[in-house]
């Protein structure tokens, strides 16, 4: 059976769960592409730590330049933060290694230079982790779904959010006690201003935006509300209406005599049962597109986790592997 | 620009809606995939009758050995009915012509035989349009989600029981009422015995089992009950409970000291607002799929319909053509 050698750029929870299922899963997978997947080297900041996730006998390395020395076929991304790991992805491509990751701040940052360099050396750039965690979204956008023209992707891309505002409906707290509540229970980080502010959401709206509609957005010019000003009234007044507030990351096709417009936007909105995204509570995510042919899919699953992470990571190593 | 020719088999609403996609969106598709689509020829009943959708050029022919003496790299079929579509799939993949097919009943018949010839003559044998219409879920149980052991699919896989089982809640009518006003609207056949009974949700359950179970179970064998005998009082005393019946397939795993089991069926269950598939109305169908890594992702959008129908086939040819 021939052997796929992969490396890693971080051994935290989404590297990890990617660890966890390919160690217990080997058998299947093996049975299923008819290849053997190695891990070769895990790039970690202390190889001396204890380790959460199994290492499936990698040699751990402080030092990237290991990794680019490697004979991996396919390097891992998670390290997260946009430097060093847009730069690693691009050293990675340039040398034509295929390269699968998880982080949507860098790869919404560099979108179009990681795709060049990718196109260039023919090394692959798979990305279904960083949109949705488990949800295979993106590999139906660029996959199944790629007859249609896409008219609208609308969806809740951020768990720890979703989980904010399910919270204070339902219990009817405050932003501040809930954040804090969930900040205990490991749903949302010690500083949480990426995932509470919206950027964390503009991110996945830019990179959906770039394989759904070939138009990439730097994150940055997003028009984005995140909802660290929402209160206890406001979610009173929507629930009075029948409705709840989500933090809908969407981008929609308008026609118009001038030709059509790409109109764009992360922000609390209040919305019905009829919406699709209504039943997407707690820490699910929820993505919903629209094509001229498919009319609506809504596709809706865990958007992070160690494990729902993994599975995108594993999935597209196993794409990876199937076509080399 | 290369060209990747295409015969059909057959030109009613699947054939006619992946036409009908091919022709709007012929540019779209060749910005994303170079290569060009043609279609060289459709197997029609009656070459002098005006046609509903486009042909693309292609020549019209009566006589299937047309089909096989073209020069087509790829065969669509959507003729419906188990023979002679079965056969023809057969005949097609062995001459090393890649078969995509809509034909639930003939595949769910044939599923390990027409796999077998496949995997005999390098032919590939796709067939999303199959199960859930426009929703991408078979690409995804053997596409992403692959790194995953499978514990249960679950599904709302028929949409005219699902229009008959919805309107009876909200209008309080009997089967036979609502039965007689969908087939006025089309959401029913003139003979609906394969929807109402269950069978055409059996033959779905089939194909989804053998994929992500890697288990072949014939329709047959299904234990399979359909919707027929549902009264008013039955979708009433649901009601009561916040409940709705619906008509649910379903494969799961079970463990016990003996080893794992798969347990399927077809039947109206009723279903509270906590279930996945509770918000799944009228003629849409959903997907849920649990994996050991991923938990729950639910996918969901019209099960039936020209164009979704038509989405998913072109889905399946332009991943073939990709991969020529």
């Amino acid at each position: 059976m021939e052997t796929v050698k992969v490396a890693f750029l971080g051994h935290g929870n989404v590297c990890g769960g990617a660890c966890q299922i390919l160690k217990d899963n080997k058998d299947l997978i093996e049975s299923r592409i008819h290849k053997r997947i190695e891990i070769t080297h895990i790039l970690v900041s202390d190889a001396t730590k204890h380790r959460k996730w199994p290492t499936l006998g990698a040699t751990l390395t402080t030092d990237f330049e290991d990794i680019l020395n490697s004979d991996s076929d396919v390097v891992v991304e998670a390290l997260g933060g946009i430097e060093p790991a847009a730069q690693y992805m691009e050293r990675c491509l340039d040398l034509g290694k295929h390269v699968v990751t998880a982080n949507k701040a860098a790869l919404a940052a560099h979108f179009d230079k990681l795709h060049q360099v990718s196109a260039r050396s023919d090394a692959m750039l798979l990305f279904e982790a960083a949109v949705g965690g488990g949800i295979p979204a993106l590999s139906a956008i660029l996959g199944n779904l790629r007859g249609n023209k896409f008219i609208e992707i609308s969806g809740i891309l951020n768990g720890t959010t979703n989980y904010i505002l399910t919270k204070m409906a339902s219990d009817s707290s405050s932003y501040q006690e809930v954040l804090k509540k969930a900040q205990e229970l490991g749903f949302a980080e010690a500083d949480p201003t990426a995932d509470v502010e919206g950027i964390d959401a503009a991110n996945k709206l830019s990179i959906l935006m770039a394989i759904a509609f070939n138009d990439y957005i730097n994150p940055e010019s997003i028009p984005t509300i995140g909802i660290s000003n929402i209160t206890e009234t406001d979610i009173k007044a929507a629930s009075d209406e029948g409705k709840k507030i989500k933090l809908i990351a969407s981008a929609k096709v308008k026609n118009s005599a001038e030709g059509s417009l790409l109109e764009y936007f992360v922000k609390p909105v209040p919305i019905g049962p009829d919406h699709p995204l209504y039943g997407v509570d707690n820490e699910y995510n929820g993505i919903l597109v629209k094509g001229d042919a498919v009319e609506d899919v809504m596709m809706y699953g865990k958007g992070a986790g160690p494990l729902p992470t993994g599975s995108a990571i594993v999935g597209d190593i196993l794409k990876i592997a199937e076509r080399l």
